[in-house]
């Protein structure tokens, strides 16, 4: 029997119950807080034989003794008893069941597979949809359902799957603190339901999802899933993380979500023949995410870089060579401009770079690094400005230099030439160490995406995003 | 003339004048507070024609009216003053000036490399050492010398030498974060007269430096440089970051401290050939003066990971597979050891992966925890122990989960694993997001540190340090 296609009814829920919740601290119970932190609109029931009250709510001591209807089920008890629960939920109305718990085909043992087998039975009789097991579910901001109490409450444009519920709360989060925000994000384990390709086939309808994101370990049916990557990526972006792409990590993926992990090779060509962005970390996943959603694309691989202290410079510079982007010099007219800007606002061109890549280090005044980096914004042999600046060295030689708001000053001049010149952008805030240090360049870096530009916090990282961002958009 | 070769008298003073400090801050102001902070042992005179007082020493008009000798000059007044500095710095009896002085040959002036001809001539004549220009100069953490206020100011087995004064800032810091310290650093700039082939020659003899780091971004003499590198690599690890190796990168390099860059192919077969360990950044430099200050060489590439979160446990054991390690199973008896402490210490196996690689997320007992870690160091299989812990997710679903002390735990299980079985091990303190995160990333950094565990940040640059210098050791 084809499976029932997945439509916007699968993530908008006027009520949730949470089976396996108790008074004090369990899984169930963080499952409970989850929504109540992250303002769900809708009923929340807590679910134990043992009743009582969690954060206010009554706790029922089964599903059926909830009053109405029941739209999405979460499963915290033991597996044994989730057979009972799916047919319960469905008596209720429940359109799905996802589990936290595991214990199921992952776990290799004959009657983890037998217990999969009978939920899939049980649901597929009953009309209810499965999510995972071994899973963590929903998120979906629009309606204030989340399975962490920080994921972003505002709702954006990127869809992300992921197989793995640990790397799926990092991915939230790290992006989340990048400026990302997401249309709905599906935790989906075993995958013994609802699969990859049922969520890629949804994606690719799905009008408030622009970017799609990623994490699998492995596929149930490769040839319909090859059929949904193509169907989506033709029409937005698909980012991939593949997990257990070796043998020991196959293995790995076996034990973790029971999944057939399929070779690199076989991925590989799989992945780049039907339109597909590889990765190889989730921090390079956060990158593409961050690249898709703030860079409009550039025209070409003629660029810029300016920025502080010197060593940076020239490793920017290599960095962005390498990565197949160019950085040519400005013409004798372009220079002599720059040239008279600096000796408006330094007594000496000393300790500075001058010609592409530029370090203005010296450049102790706003209003000069803006003349700068707005002249080179400006120039039109550039296709992208990349800017960079090292938070470390900023308190240098001492926490108190007067250097130290440097990166602040330098980052405003650019966040002002990004309002004025509409050219591609992106900022590098690298090179924090210290908690200090950390605590400046998340600020900053908030500070530059809620402005729009997409921001980067390594010289690698950014220029090998950039540089897929540039083929995707190449090969189209 | 062949230079008189460097010696321990390069590094120990006992007194330093700083030529260019003023009472209100500038950078010589600076040089004087960071002597002060890192208790240096001599005598510090600030100079200023001007006079008057700085952090309570006395400013001298000039270095002609100091009391007695002066072993280190260190210049910050403009470049046209500098030949006169060295003569009257000579006639004091100074065996180093060293310039933080800018604008010679970098400048690409005509004047610039006169001024460098001059210096040099001069510095000839008069039996004076020049460092610089366009440098920060000496840290020698044994007699309090440093042009940082907040470099460790115990003393260690690193030597380092950098052309740029920011990237050595940066690598000193960074590194000091990881548990690393120096015998000697040096900036090196322009290498007018002190030269990388100089220093290296004198780090192959120093006794106090058993591992060597270089920032470098081009050579004054290639048959020279290969000579003292092949020399210093046959006795000691030698680790280098070649800054301008790409068209725009060389650029870069002239404009920053005059160095004619080279071709990166000719850089990489002079580097692999004369037993450098080529690294492309200054994060992976940092990893490898972790991995060799903290890493017994293991004797094989069979390896255990072991941590927190399937997620990534797999992408682990992708990682370190990649990079040409293997991850064996257990044979059954093995194996079922190991189930059986699971069982000891958790009632279910759900949600764990309990094969080569390990997720011990669900033990929530240090005993437990422990217990594991040590049947796996102990087994004779295994040449390498690598544990995993993300920090971000530990706080999941909030930050007041009782799992967020699970990273604490587990890395209190694994130092006693460490203290008890001599047997290579290493730890992965990961996926920091928050300020918080990176506060709790950094003090649990620091306490494997101290505790003389190598620690890494990312499982990508883990892996791939990992993986040079097991190589290194190979080839030997």
């Amino acid at each position: 029997m084809k499976k029932q296609s997945i439509d916007n009814s699968f993530f908008h829920h006027t009520s949730v119950a949470i089976a396996g919740a108790s008074t004090s601290y369990n899984i169930g119970h963080a499952f409970v807080s989850c929504m109540l932190d992250s303002g769900f609109k809708g009923k929340v029931y807590p679910l134990n034989p043992s009743g009582g009250e969690i954060l206010g709510l009554k706790v029922y001591h089964s599903i059926s003794d909830v009053p109405g209807t029941v739209d999405y089920v979460i499963s915290c008890i033991p597996a044994r008893f989730t057979p009972q629960l799916v047919s319960d939920s469905a008596a209720k109305g429940a359109k799905i069941v996802s589990f936290f718990t595991a214990g199921y085909s992952e776990s290799g043992r004959r009657g983890g597979l037998d217990l999969e087998e009978e939920l899939l039975r049980v649901a597929r009789a009953r009309g209810v949809r499965l999510l995972g097991p071994n899973c963590l579910g929903l998120y979906c901001p629009e309606i204030g359902l989340s399975f962490a109490c920080d994921f972003p409450k505002e709702k954006g444009s990127v869809g992300f799957i992921s197989q793995s519920g640990g790397n799926s709360i990092y991915l939230i989060r790290a992006a989340g603190q990048r400026g990302i925000r997401f249309s709905k994000a599906i935790s989906y384990g075993n995958a013994l339901d609802v699969d990859e390709s049922d969520l890629f086939e949804y994606f690719a309808t799905d009008g408030e999802t622009r970017i799609v994101a990623a994490y699998v370990e492995g596929v149930r049916d490769g040839r319909r899933f090859l059929e949904a990557l193509r169907n989506l990526s033709a029409v937005k972006p698909v980012i991939i993380l593949k997990g257990g792409c070796t043998g020991a990590g196959a293995v790995a993926a076996s034990s973790h979500t029971g999944s057939l992990a399929g070779s690199d090779e076989a991925w590989e060509s799989l992945l780049s023949q039907n339109g597909a962005i590889r990765v190889y970390s989730l921090d390079e996943l956060v990158d593409m995410l961050v690249t898709f959603s703030y860079m409009p694309p550039p025209q070409g691989r003629s660029m810029t870089v300016c920025g502080s202290n010197g060593g940076f410079t020239v490793l920017t510079a290599d960095e962005y060579i390498d990565a197949g982007f160019s950085l040519p010099s400005l013409p004798p007219k372009d220079q002599h401009e720059i040239n008279d800007v600096v000796a408006r606002f330094s007594n000496t061109d000393a300790g500075m770079i001058l010609s592409n890549p530029f370090d203005i280090t010296n450049i102790g005044s706003g209003e000069g690094q803006y003349s700068i980096m707005r002249l080179l914004a400006d120039n039109s042999m550039f296709d992208l400005v990349v800017a960079q600046v090292s938070i470390s060295n900023s308190g240098w030689p001492h926490e108190r230099s007067p250097f130290r708001f440097w990166p602040d000053m330098f980052l405003d001049a650019l966040l002002k030439v990004h309002c004025e010149v509409s050219k591609p952008m992106a900022v590098i805030i690298h090179s924090s160490i210290t908690d200090i240090d950390c605590q400046r360049a998340l600020e900053l870096q908030q500070k530059c995406s809620s402005a729009g530009l997409p921001v980067y916090i390594s010289i690698p990282s950014a220029a090998k995003a950039m540089d897929r961002f540039l083929r995707y958009h190449e090969k189209r």
